[in-house]
């Protein structure tokens, strides 16, 4: 509890503004690999996040928010439905650019809810919830009216130019693989993206993106997920070489500067008070690209599992003059973020069967009890059997299972944390007070103080395993033909016929004045 | 660099507003045991320290502040003199209630400095320097007018009530020692202190100080180094259960708390401008207290090392109107802060041999070089020949020597951290960066591009070896009849005869309005 935070009498008031505001407008900004540390505001020393941690220091910040997922794709997938990842089949691992499926089409996303309430819709930057051998799981077909990015990771593609003035990455990639595409809505704009012009590009569209719904009077929903600050690391002219954390340091600069930039358009357009911005990371830091793979501070361990550092992520929300500013150890996680922006805009979920839930209470009287009672956690490659791994009511986890990760280094002191650390059982559970011991250090399990808290974990775990509707896994129906390629029709030599930079880009298009008259370039499989 | 803190501009109206100011003051705060991770403002998730958080956010914070040693009485020597603890003998170790000496009564402190300046100069809280067997090593004797506090940790005594209504301490303490005195400049007020009244106790006396000072137009220096974080953790019923973070959580409130009431009353006086407020910690955290410990955040091991956790902790200089908000990733130590307050206020050092630097640039133009241009790291117990176990211009550290410490947990699953590590030399040193992987984890100590940071590193070791004056060690003279007992002449049954429960006290006295009228009841050793 915290002796400056309780705004209780505010609700009332707030809930009225709500209603009483003609134009409403959501922003979700999702940085990636970014761990509970990386930011400045969240201690790191020599990371400077100085516009987030304004807007983190100025908004609600939640101390223990969860991705339902130590990798990428699925966690995305639950943020976007407020459904767990075995619900949509976004398992095992992430989506690859050769894989010929993606979230279901009958999935319910946060864009699809806004667009049923007018709003205009945008994604800018990584997807990473499938492409489809025809485009046929981009985002224009979940709710999305315009995309502007690349469609997953920008590694699982052969690195090139990372910097200015041609300088190379810092990493190895996926180097017999089609380069990374540029999506313009279906049709590919350059191949590969250009990396070190490509933050210029994605804010470029995103300030024309708010400032041509603001002029038609248009709510609108922008969903921000940022390739910052994924390996390999890039920056403009404008970043590189300008923090001392180095490359990622430079990295988590653009991604701040965009940030920024705006929350100053909202500002200079006075539409910040009727816009909701909400901040998160997708996973844990990517711990064994060592110093360039982000850190989470004191907790434990990181990317792939199911630790602390793997799931906790910095987020916040900032709503000035209607969020006063504090912090909550209320629990939330990435399920919520659908039904909480769905209550925040009277739209209706009646109809969704949803993991998630409303925690818009946090916001308004941050020292009540979260909504979100308790929090399962999810391995990055699930089975029935072993899932969830570990469950949480806020202040004790108990994890069931354990297993290491190769994405949290091999070489980590911290035997639990890789690779070599293999799929082990605990009976009792490891039993953490994560509250006093965020870094999961000292085991409570065999102390009778604590059987009761135990057995209640315990007992919630096998009602919500018995709850729970597995859909099959959709990760892993592969075909090599399937990655989008610029060039039309079948090319040759493949991959490397499908590059096609581009020639030089309308600056309009980039404001979102005129919108693209390219016919769709996707190719067709050949099989 | 960051992108918001250039302010060099403003350094000669800085300077300007200084030589103009008729009063000037100065306090220092020092919590205990208090690691880089432990703030709200330095990422800890369930701690609460909004007063602190607010002066580190619109004052200068140092990423890197590091104290001369992992333990108290060292640190804390260093930091009052401005020279390392080799020099004045503070070594091996600290200080226990049983020594006969004491910080050498030829030292120069800041306080000689102010007092010589014509400060009214006092110290409330921990002193950790020595009492003598005459209370001739009190701070008393050390340019301090006046002293209100325990002398020393508060663990090294029994443990009997640490929290309201009689409330158990949560630590094993020092049983078979005197309880814990506390000294009203050379006076035993009561013994055992009450610990859930000492804060609020302290705060009043440090307010009176104040107040007093400012209304006879005095320019003052508090030094205030309180017993939060240290086990066993103390709370007043104000805040004994109010933190999610447990005990640890409580007393830092409550040192907050402290810090909020003093800032407030200086703003309410307006003397906010005129009055240099330096936070810093004395050491990393105390693993062995497990979730009670305290937290390094991304910094590795804690107490009793010379890895990051054990030295380096969070610092800043807040000054409103003076110093412009922001961070600084110039490097700093305590031993800077003599000749930096010395520079602030135009004292001379010219007659001291000082180890620390002028870093007051840092406060006006953050982005520039520092001052401190190495730093050496010496271990809790130095003996000639292995010490500085480590060196660090700031960006590189190289570790020659490395020990582990049964105050950075048995069960530390880091290897490096325990007591289990041995004294160990390596040749070639480690070498870490230390802005991009603050964790310490990847030596790059074997990679070409490192060796000539490497080999300056060892040149500027040898050449600090060959420059430094050893006294003899001072903390292993012991007498058990040297303890500080407020019973007059010999007592018996020693140690429990030395109990003296205060009677009521006289709160204008607390407030520093009247002057204690109690004769010393310092026991005459009886051999």
């Amino acid at each position: 509890m915290s002796v400056t935070e309780n705004n209780t009498r505010r609700r009332n008031r707030t809930q009225l503004h709500l209603l009483d505001t003609p134009e409403r407008h959501e922003i979700f900004v999702c940085g990636i690999d970014l761990g509970f540390g990386d930011l400045s505001f969240s201690g790191h020393p020599t990371s400077r996040t100085p516009h987030i941690d304004y807007l983190a220091t100025n908004g609600r910040f939640f101390n223990q928010f969860y991705v339902t997922s130590p990798v990428c794709s699925p966690s995305r997938a639950s943020l976007l439905t407020g459904r767990l990842q075995v619900r949509s089949g976004v398992y095992p691992g992430v989506f690859t650019p050769d894989n010929t499926l993606g979230l279901p089409r009958n999935e319910t996303t946060i864009a699809h809810l806004f667009q049923g309430q007018g709003y205009r819709t945008m994604i800018i930057g990584k997807w990473h919830l499938g492409v489809g051998a025809k485009g046929e799981y981009l985002p224009t077909h979940f709710g999305f009216e315009e995309y502007l990015g690349v469609p997953y990771s920008h590694d699982m593609c052969p690195c090139r130019v990372c910097f200015p003035d041609g300088g190379s990455c810092f990493d190895n990639c996926w180097e017999q693989d089609v380069s990374c595409p540029l999506f313009s809505n279906t049709t590919i704009l350059e191949q590969p993206v250009s990396l070190p012009t490509l933050s210029s590009r994605y804010l470029s569209r995103a300030l024309g993106f708010i400032s041509d719904a603001h002029h038609n009077n248009q709510s609108f929903f922008l969903y921000f997920p940022t390739h910052q600050i994924h390996h390999p690391q890039f920056a403009s002219k404008k970043f590189h070489g300008r923090s001392a954390r180095g490359r990622t340091g430079d990295a988590l600069l653009e991604l701040d500067w965009m940030v920024g930039e705006i929350t100053l358009l909202l500002k200079k357009l006075r539409i910040d008070s009727s816009t909701v911005i909400w901040f998160a990371s997708d996973n844990g830091p990517s711990l064994t690209r060592h110093e360039r793979g982000g850190c989470a501070g004191p907790l434990r361990c990181g990317k792939g599992t199911t630790w602390e550092g793997g799931v906790r992520v910095p987020s916040f929300v900032y709503w000035p003059g209607k969020v006063r500013p504090g912090r909550t150890n209320g629990m939330v996680s990435a399920l919520d973020v659908l039904p909480t922006l769905a209550a925040l805009t009277n739209t209706s979920t009646a109809n969704l069967t949803l993991d998630g839930v409303d925690v818009s209470p946090l916001l308004w009287a941050p020292d009540n009890k979260s909504p979100r009672e308790m929090f399962p956690v999810y391995s990055e490659s699930p089975t029935r059997g072993t899932e969830p791994f570990a469950v949480t009511d806020g202040k004790f986890k108990a994890h069931f299972y354990t297993r290491g990760s190769d994405l949290s280094d091999a070489s980590n002191y911290d035997p639990m944390c890789p690779n070599s650390h293999p799929l082990t059982h605990h009976d009792p559970p490891l039993l953490f007070d994560i509250q006093q011991d965020p870094g999961e250090r000292y085991n409570l399990a065999n102390e009778t103080l604590y059987q009761p808290v135990l057995q209640a974990l315990i007992k919630w775990r096998n009602e919500h395993i018995s709850n729970m509707t597995w859909m099959p896994p959709r990760t892993r129906s592969l075909d090599r033909r399937a990655q989008p390629c610029c060039t039309e029709s079948s090319c040759n030599p493949f991959p490397t016929c499908c590059d096609c930079p581009s020639a030089s880009y309308d600056p309009l298009e980039w404001l979102g004045v005129s919108k693209s008259k390219k016919k769709s370039h996707f190719h067709q499989p050949t099989n």
